[in-house]
């Protein structure tokens, strides 16, 4: 309470705190009240039923408002099973392939070449969130089929974005991992619906999202009953323009200390920039990463998507080369 | 290009500027060569597609990514039509109501409590993006029922928020404006569906996106068709934690110089406290916005959602009157 | 405490609370343990103190670590007078001239024209702090002796900034009013020396520190006994790359709640372009400013430093027409 | 240019570039003209020389304004020499200490221990930059004795901050290495004080500057004759709360491209919290830091100044060997 408030004003706080069902306890400083408002769900109620009382001056909330994914709720870590790859084991799992499936030749070719280097699971983009209404928006149902005879023909499953609600159906049918984008983080219809399967979901961090809202996103899912939830951190925004978006290394201590779920890296989103790559891989490696998730191509030359931030097959191998030491370095395979 | 970079390297780029169908033109320097990237679709080309060739040291882009939206594309202003209002003109409309559709009775009574304190839109959310699963989710049809009959009453047109691709149609239906919120700015399923029509549309910036990224969304709607775009700056995102949001007052004078489409100011959402909601909207007039978004509660302490940024009926009165001196200190009627 | 703390880790956080003098109050709620630290410096007190201890879950300050500066601490306006004039009062107070002093023509003669136009105080730079070592510096001494020239023919007090803590008797014995830069917010050595005088003070708030941190560092400067301390907005850095910096707008009715420091704003440097000026200067204006802080340079085109963000005396004047009538719907002079 | 610039408009950006010494060339787009101003020393000239000239739409820098710290000036590694050790060579180099120097015991004490677990340079503050005036401002003179003292006693040189351009001479007379912090990197009189020695120096990376802002303090050393110079990371400021700063990772291997200085990192002061140290500390070995600069104190819980990102001398053990093969997997020592 601001110093100086009313009695009655207090008062107020209080009865509107036992109101909604809390018990409460009054600490009082030398300049000033402070209510401690208590109960099993202040997480899950707004401050500002508090903030817009008369004479309070702030309202702090202690306890989070995720519930599902915190590391309370759940002591032992999560593992997501897909295709006979455990997310969040001992071993660091590489998704590895283009940033959009572009054609058949393409995607066969670079399904082989990453199954060769080591990459567990396969990824490509069949529906495209363009932030341009001009660009190439995906093959849709096409590249979902073509990732499908990929996953026949090289035996990787596949990890592939879901952008609308009411496609999250026809995605899971096929798919082995649901991928729920950046910009779609706060996207709560698609939450919704993707949480309502029980396909694996990569949810990628908003990019201007905390880790805390980040979590609470996570519920979103995991209350509708989707238990399989992998986080996947691409990079926040920041005023630093000499990357696309700034990757949050100290991200992966946070979630492993605050939540249950498996983490993942994507390098090549944060960095925007194939020569970052393998430098930020192989922090998120050491950093205690469970998986990486990076845009590999045949021909970053003629990628029609995000090519500047592609790797080469070869680059890739070289790259999975180097990663094994450090994983090995950390107590893990890779 | 780098220094020292190859004559083979510089043939390389301007080869792939021509495969693409531009022109080029060579700049030296003392220390490095630039290379011009000429023609009409530069701004809608990804900068990767150069940036992913050997030696090239960056590729800045001179041609804006957005297009219809742009000043240079319609040099007149914009005005948009909506039940005997028109947004863009000399009059600063104030588009006001609580953030959530509650009940009937809530509904009726701000209604008739906005119009009578001068708004010309009413507002009122029937679908809700909750941050928690665990939150109020809104009255969803319901909601839409209460603000129809609230119009019927009162006279005033209203404003609500979609977020599924799939509701676009019965949500445009009944309600004269279409909101996108700040977390959907880049839903480009969401953005598609609702270009399609011709129902205004009122595109909130997305909080952590530049205004460059918010005109390109814009596209995506004028891009289906629907003229009837009303930018909407709510706030961004930044390292300041005493307001929820912090306004960016500058995105007026600077969209009004790049776009042609009107401008309005949500200074509940940025504050997110009611105490700082009059100097922001005052600000806003002051700076050239041409409308207001403002919460407005017949009772705040028992709003269901965000109650603390909300004005009571008697504090928007008041506003309201010290707006009228400011509006016109500018040459404009509110 | 995080769940589940045992009572001997309980006991010495609060063991530690009383051994730094403070009483301590446990709040049990279903979930969590919170330990409430009172006493009168606890805003003082570093949170590292607790969070090093086992199973402490987090800290979050209640008080703030500034006191002085605080509208608690002094809840009347403070005032500061400078030559005639005085800042904080009813009359909004204009500071205007060239970024740098450049020479005897340059600066008597726009000194002649801000005075014409309204202006109550002048400004100009001696010592330059500029980001880059190639760049002019600045006419030092010279450039103070040409400020001390101008205001005894045009009658204008004069604030000119001091970069080096040593020279800051040197500048004040000429000055009027002393200016930190925004660079220089957090240099506490500066701070200390520049406290020690009686020299009016605008500290401009660093472009990324909170406003917590600000007023905290006003502490330093009333620390040392110097009251006549003037707080100045000039923009935040952000994601945003329209603008050079995102000017706060909202940081002046925060200001206004948390302190009794007369707050103004400098739009020329948030802007970095003149043809955003007038419009955030009005926007200040409305918002409650006590002050603008605005380039005017007689010929921005020849400007040695940032003739960009200038105004030509001819706009200035037509900005303090309009301000006028927006200061009287304020109820306020100008 | 804007589209429909005249003639005479361009003219004008024409004769100011040449006027300036640079040459020009027109780039005639479909729909806009782009003038290309070349010379060896556009990276040194305000973007506002021409921004502020009519129809001027924006100015794009293609040159960076640092030149003595870029790659393309000196394209070799530099290594910085100190005490025995070398700073940018194979070996990566650990400094450790306490925050601030407290007492002799604490001082000595930790320097064996530091020294017994592998680090190669001690740490201690004797000078503190200090956010609040009722801090703790650390010992001054006697701090350096002490330091010293230390030294003798175990064999590591030493590295502190300084924090006001008169006091260099003082502390380069006993110290082994300066330290500039963040706060400081921009304050122009301790740049170039501290440029004019020879000393090696740490110059910290601004909390919310650029990498080109970073290079370009950088140049203020280097212009002024120190060739010593070694760039720090220490996290820059984000929106996310569950950290002080967040550690910007990529700027490794960007520095790494851009500049031929060594790179280290302090996690300690990024991280904020002693439990977040090692993943940090790992993923900067990992992504080709040359060094790292770590708190350690011998009881974090009595420690005077930033106790909760301490780690103890045992944890500082148990981190040296860790890291060891993750040093190795790069092709390291440490």
């Amino acid at each position: 309470m601001v110093t100086g408030a009313s009695p009655d004003e207090v008062k107020a706080v209080v009865d509107r705190a036992k109101s909604l069902g809390f018990t409460v306890q009054l600490n009082e400083g030398t300049d000033k009240k402070v209510i401690a408002v208590l109960g099993s769900n202040t997480g899950q109620t707004q401050t500002g039923v508090f903030e817009v009382l008369p004479s309070v001056e702030s309202v702090t909330r202690i306890m989070k408002p995720y519930k599902l994914a915190s590391r309370e709720f759940k002591t032992k870590d999560t593992t997501v099973a897909c295709g006979g790859v455990k997310i969040g084991g001992n071993q660091i799992i590489v998704i590895a392939g283009p940033c959009a499936v572009e054609t058949r030749e393409q995607m066969l070719q670079i399904a082989g070449q990453v199954k060769a280097s080591g990459a567990s699971i396969m990824r490509g983009g069949a529906f495209k969130p363009r932030t341009s209404p001009f660009s190439f928006q995906g093959l849709a149902k096409t590249g979902l089929e073509l990732l499908a005879e990929a996953r026949e023909q090289c035996g990787l499953p596949f990890a592939t974005e879901v952008v609308d609600p009411h496609d999250v159906a026809l995605v899971a049918e096929t798919a082995d991992i649901l991928q729920i984008g950046s910009r779609n983080m706060q996207n709560y219809a698609l939450l919704t619906s993707a949480g309502k399967g029980n396909r694996p979901i990569i949810l990628k961090r908003g990019f201007a999202c905390t880790i805390t809202e980040w979590l609470t996103a996570a519920d979103y899912l995991l209350a509708e009953g989707n238990k399989n939830v992998i986080l996947c951190e691409r990079g926040i925004r920041t005023f630093e323009d000499s990357v696309r978006f700034s990757l949050d290394i100290a991200a992966i201590p946070v979630l492993k200390k605050a939540s249950h779920l498996p983490v993942i890296v994507d390098p090549s989103h944060a960095a925007g920039h194939y020569s970052l790559v393998p430098a930020i891989s192989k922090a998120a490696v050491a950093a205690g990463a469970d998986g990486l998730l990076i845009e590999v191509h045949p021909n970053p030359k003629e990628a029609l998507v995000d090519g500047a931030q592609s790797l080469t097959p070869v680059a890739f191998e070289k790259l999975m080369k180097e990663l094994r030491p450090i994983a090995e370095s950390v107590g893990r395979t890779i």
